[in-house]
């Protein structure tokens, strides 16, 4: 099955804030969608919402500063079921996040916008962490006449 | 073999400027880089060089305003025989870009990190349609503390 894949690193003298970003409710809330509620323990569940639409990711593994893994349990047709997974690791002065969206069933058109998408929002998950502001919805980076 | 896929909306009346930008020479080196040969016809080789390396891309098929395909002659290990594709469709004020990096032969970290650069050169394409202006290297869109 197609995988989305992508790395970002991420200026910071330890792992501690991009893991923070990915765990903890007004962290998550600062890179992706505001509207985001998160029951931020492991089994535990997070809303993101933008407008009508959103995703609800169950955590299903977290290990601190090193692993954050979810799994679709609410969304678009093609997301349920897939997983989202984040392997942090410790590189001189940054944050290596490599990046892992998996368990697509076909590599769809929506596949490939998705793609371009994460690469916007793991680039605004490392602006939040280097500088305090994230480009998140409604006013992320555009990469066509809609979203 | 995992692929590279990523999509981008260009906003324009047609889809020629995108076709431009993909097959002229003058075009392709104002949006990856500006250090690239073109010989721009079927069976010809693109060189782009960002410093020190680069690749060399054999184009292997071109359908005017639909369709772009290249093949890695010359480059980093795991581009050697890969093949970069650019499908375009219009679509009302848009012009469509399904874009496909494809025959890597393992999901490698480096895979990885030229998913992300690949959305970082979409959308500076995006902008040379746009506004006559890329991102281009060595002035890109940095994801690391590299590239």
């Amino acid at each position: 099955m197609p995988d989305i894949l992508h790395k970002v690193g991420i200026k910071s003298s330890s792992p501690a804030g991009t893991y923070k970003a990915l765990t903890t409710g007004p962290r998550l809330a600062a890179w992706w969608t505001r509207d985001t509620q998160a029951d931020t323990a492991v089994g535990g569940t997070i809303r993101f919402r933008f407008g009508e639409g959103g995703f609800d990711m169950k955590i299903l593994d977290l290990a601190p500063g090193r692993h954050v893994l979810w799994e679709v349990i609410d969304g678009p047709q093609d997301w349920l079921r897939t997983k989202v997974r984040f392997d942090l690791s410790h590189d001189r002065e940054h944050t290596v996040v490599l990046f892992k969206h998996e368990g697509w069933r076909e590599p769809s058109e929506f596949m490939h916008h998705c793609s371009t998408k994460w690469a916007t929002f793991l680039m605004s998950l490392k602006a939040l962490v280097e500088t305090g502001h994230g480009a998140l919805w409604p006013n992320d980076v555009k990469i066509d006449e809609m979203n």
